[in-house]
This record gives structure tokens, sequence and C-alpha cells, in this order.
């Protein structure tokens, strides 16, 4: 078991990573001073798979385990969904001290850690994600949220899980979609802060795609480990933890304005770091090799790379204005400079996006 | 102008209070770093009364100042409006460096407080108590919360404002009954804490009712002081917090069971303190002479102090136990041992409260 410490004072918590963790969740809830209701937020494909042997785990390490099941999709994380949510906990009757386990992907995390922190001004949760995007990315660093027609995670909080337990084994029931969509999260990681990751990405391609345990394990430490230390220096998202979003100005436009329903969030992601990789070689600031390694990383692991010509470019750039990382109406952008180091930039001219959008 | 600081390191904030304080509002904010736009959150009737001033001062100082109205009345503390005001909010373009004014009373402050928690994972607000019950009590802690069918304020964050404008003049336009809620918790504050101010009580009844402005700065100072000084040692209701939530364990079930219709928050807890009172004595906690210098000053202040015979007292009893400060099915009562400190207590018997409760 490998073990990540994400260091925040009295709201620090380990992720732990490794084979065969699920059976042990019950053990590893033991030690958190958890009152006795314990209950899983899942969805039913992922019940279907993993909720026995956790709930299992749970109820043997002696708390009262209940599940809360809500339908499988992004369209379900909604304010709406949210309130079903309290209420079954209502009727639980979970306290102040109780804990919420979410076991699934990027939803049910961002769900069951927004309710977690609205249910009585506040409750413990755990994460126990079971997609590599989660793993790598969602499931660390206290953000939660739900999406509102006007804009996605515009609702949402800083609330910290109590832990993170990270099954390798889980990622060889998930198809190979989403398991290239948190591969574009961990060539995020290598761009923004660790060309030794990006390179190792470029050698070892066949293995990775090949679910080799060790190579696979090692990515998902690394991105844990890269996105602990920027959350540590900055948990509520000042300053240097906007480095995160390289890929997601765009990428959030583009899920937008295809009402989510198009591109999963990696292959946003994936499209969005190839145009600000290219409004940063537009702006002087990259290399024309550097954002050629990029994209051709992108390509490599068949995630998408631009963007459809039936796609209005104006609506994007509309999107963009909206954004939560928008203040006073100035578009913030992540600016790969090289390989492994990023800056944050404000005065993008639409100009340049439209020529990087073309 | 009196100035009560609310030691909670990045998160401290002063609470002003004084007479003639809502033309200074924009002054205020200019000093906090806020981005451009504000948006005051009020209802019809303190809109009528106050929204115009406030406004004003606002733009004065180069804010874009917007409004969001919502019908007057606790039943609107619900889940449901407050989507309603995130929705106004993101039509606003409100961003991360926003501020949210709460203009009014509790369920302003209360709902302000919420939507600001979780709008974009937390924006800047400030209260402006329009009741007496706002400006010693709800304003001032960042509880914030609505209300859910199975129970009063089940849902909510910590999120503290980043300024508290008590302004004593809008006192006179408050109805008596509302003004007396408000006495109920600086009763309540004396109890806990300072037999001083309960004993000022006593002493300057009709000059408090009468609104002479120095006793009630004085009260409203005193109230803040000591409310200030348990949330600096306690934020999140870990341990210390919780004295405040005297007379607050029988009033809340007392709410719950009556819809929030039959009796107003203050008068709630008024009944609430005097039961509670009634149980520490029962137990052999709190002297005679004591409970019925309680009993007298609630009633000396024209509050309730009893509940009604048509109130099934068993009923009572459940809505405790789904309290939210109920933790592993235990009920947590606070009992004064003389005037000015109390304990907390989990072990009271159904017995007990039933005999308080006759």
């Amino acid at each position: 078991m490998n073990r990540v410490r994400v260091d925040l004072g009295e709201r620090s918590y380990d992720i732990v990573a490794g084979s065969g963790l699920l059976k042990d969740t019950g053990a590893l809830l033991g030690s958190l001073g958890f009152s006795s209701r314990v209950v899983i937020l899942s969805n039913p494909v992922v019940e279907r798979l993993y909720c026995e042997e956790v709930h299992n785990s749970i109820s043997a390490a002696g708390f009262e385990c209940s599940r809360v099941i809500i339908p499988d999709g992004e369209q379900y994380k909604s304010y709406d969904w949210s309130y079903n949510i309290l209420t079954e906990l209502l009727k639980l009757r979970l306290d102040r001290k109780s804990c919420i386990v979410a076991l699934g992907g990027g939803v049910i995390g961002d769900m069951a850690g927004f309710v977690a922190s609205i249910y009585m001004r506040g409750i413990n949760f755990v994460q126990i994600p079971t997609t590599l995007l989660a793993q790598v990315d969602s499931s660390v660093g206290g953000k939660t949220g739900v999406n509102h027609p006007l804009g996605k995670n515009m609702i949402g909080t800083f609330h910290q899980p109590r832990l993170v337990i990270a099954d390798t084994d889980v990622l060889k029931t998930l198809d190979q979609r989403q398991l290239l969509c948190g591969m574009a999260e961990v060539i995020k990681y290598g761009i923004i802060s660790d060309s030794g990751l990006f390179s190792y990405l470029e050698d070892n391609r066949d293995r990775i795609l090949g679910l080799d345990e060790s190579a696979m394990t090692h990515l998902i430490k690394r991105s844990c480990e890269i996105k602990a230390d920027v959350v540590s220096r900055d948990e509520r998202e000042s300053g240097l933890r906007e480095i995160l979003n390289y890929g997601h100005t765009v990428g959030h436009a583009i899920e937008t304005e295809t009402g989510y329903l198009k591109y999963l969030h990696g292959e946003a992601v994936a499209i969005g770091m190839c145009l600000e990789a290219k409004i940063s070689a537009l702006s002087g600031v990259l290399d024309a090799s550097h954002l050629g390694r990029i994209e051709g990383l992108v390509k490599d692991y068949g995630l998408p790379h631009g963007i459809p010509d039936d796609i209005q470019r104006n609506r994007l750039i509309e999107h963009m204005a909206i954004d939560k990382k928008t203040v006073s109406g100035r578009v913030k952008f992540i600016l790969p400079e090289e390989i492994g180091r990023v800056r944050i930039e404000t005065s993008i001219s639409d100009d340049v996006i439209l020529r990087a959008l073309a």
C-alpha cells in the first residue's frame, strides 16, 4: 500500500493506493473516530460491481452501513438530486460524526462531498474513486459541487475528505474511453509540473494502456503527490492551485456548449490542453517543439485534440466569460511555458483565442 | 461606533454597532478587497424601509449594486429558494470576489450566508441585521442554513461574514413581538455566561423596552462580545460553542412540531430556556431560586414560558432525537448550574424531560 499525505493542518488526510484495498475499507475507517452510522453513496453500475465487498467490510468493522443509490450520469449531478440525497441522510438519521463513503467516479465523489459539506453544516466523507480520473484528480483536494444549467460546478464547496482509497484493481472493469479520460489528467500533471512524468508517459504508452500494475501505481501515486503538493500550498484556489485548471478554461466551455453530452470531462480537457498550448504558442510563450510534443502525446493516448467545425467559437468565448475562474470579467488561462512549467495569464485577447480555436 | 472583533485567524472580522451606520455601508465595504459587483439580498418589507439608503451608499462607493428580493417569511428559508437565489447570482455574473450583502433578519442572513458559501465554492458576504435577534445572535458566528421538512437548519454550512453592521436605528421600526424575540437571546447570554448582564436586564427593563439608545448599544455590544468570544474559541461547534444552544434543544423541537408557524424563534427559545432550566432543577443541578429568576425575567419581558396542553410531549422528544445536536442518538442539553454558568449534559432521561414538560 502506498500512502500520500495531503498536508492541510487539522484537515490533513491520507491517500492510500494499491491493489486489493476495497476489502480493507472498514479497517481503514475504523481509526478515524466516526460515530456508528455510515452511508455508501453510489450508482447502480458501481453498486453491482463493488458495493457488496465495501459494505461487508464496513459492517465487519462494526458500523451500521446503509446505501443511497442515485442514477448513473453527469445529468444527475444537480441541485435537485443533492436534495434527494440529503433527505435520505435525514431519514437514516446520520449525525454530525457520521460518515458518507463515495463509491464511484467523479460525479459520485463531487455529490457526496457536496452533501457531506452541507448536511448539518458539515460531516465526514471518504472517497473510494472507481475511475482513473477520480483517482488521480477529483477525489483529492476537497473540491465538491453540482452543475447548474448556467455552468458546470457553479454550486459547491471546499470540503476535504477524511481519507481517499484508490484501489488499482477497479481499473480492470473500466471501459477504455473512461481510462483515457483519466490519462488526460495524468498528462496534465506532466505538463504543469513534471517533465519526467511527461517523458514516462511518452516512453511507456503500451504498458500503461495494458494496465500494467506497477506502471499504474506509479502514475496514480505521482499524480496524487503533485496534486497534494499544490493543494497543500493553496487549499482554496487563491493562486497556485489555479495551475490545476490547465486545459479546463477551454474544456469547461466545450462541455457547457455541448450540454455535457458529446464529450467526457477528460476528453474536453484533452482538447482544452491542446488549444491552450496553441494559445500559449501564438502568444510567444511556448516553443513550437513543446507544443508538438503536447499534441503528440494527447493523440498517442487516443484522446481528441481539436473541436469540430459545427461548434460556434464565439459561444465558447461567451461561456468562458461566465466561468467561475473569471474575476471582474477577465478570463484566466494557464499557459505552458515549457513541458513541466506553466504560468497564469489573464490578458489574452479574444482574437488570439479565436485564432487558436480556428 | 463600537467595534467588536471576532478573532478567527484569516477568517476574522469586525462587528460594528451604533446609530446611523446604514449610510456608511459603502465606505465600510470599500476597504475589504471585493470586486466590483455587490448584490443586496433582502425581502420586500425591509427593502421598502432601508434598501435605498444602503443601495445608494454602496453605489456611491463605486460598486455595481443589484438587488435580489425574496418573499418575507421562514417558509422561504428553503432549499428551493436557495436555488432561485443562486440562479439570480449567476445571471448577475457574480464572481469569486463579489460580495452578497444580507439586509434583513435571521432568514435573510441565514440564506445569504448559505448561498454565499456554496456559490462558486464560497464568496464574500456581509451582514446588515435589521432585527435585534439577528444583531445579537444570528448575524455573528458564521452559521448558515436552510430548513428541511424533517428539521430546522438541517442543511447549511459554517461560513463567516466579512463584516457585520448593526445599526441601532433600525430597531425603531421593529414590531414589539420581534423586539422581544431578540431579548430572549440577550437573556440567554446572561444565563450562560454573564450574571452582570442578567442583573442589568432585571434592573433596566423599562429603559430597554423603551429602546433607550445607550441601553440598546450596551446590550448589543455585550451580547456580541460574549458570542464572539465563544465562537473564537470553537468556530465549528465541537464543544464550548454548544452552550449557545441553551434553550434551543426544546425550542427547536417546539418549532418543528408547530411547523414554524405558531412561535417566532425567540419565543420558542424563551420557552426552551424555562423548560431546560426546569430540567436542570429536576436533575438537582440548578437551585430553585435561580430557576425562579430565570422564569421571572422571561415573563417580565413578555415572553412565553410554557407549552400549551395541545402539544404532544412525546412528539417533542421524537423531534429532539433527530436534531442535529444529537450524536449517536444521545440528546444534548445545556443546563444552567447558576445564572452565568452552564454545563453540557447528554444523560437526561426521557422521564425527567417529560416531567419538566408536564
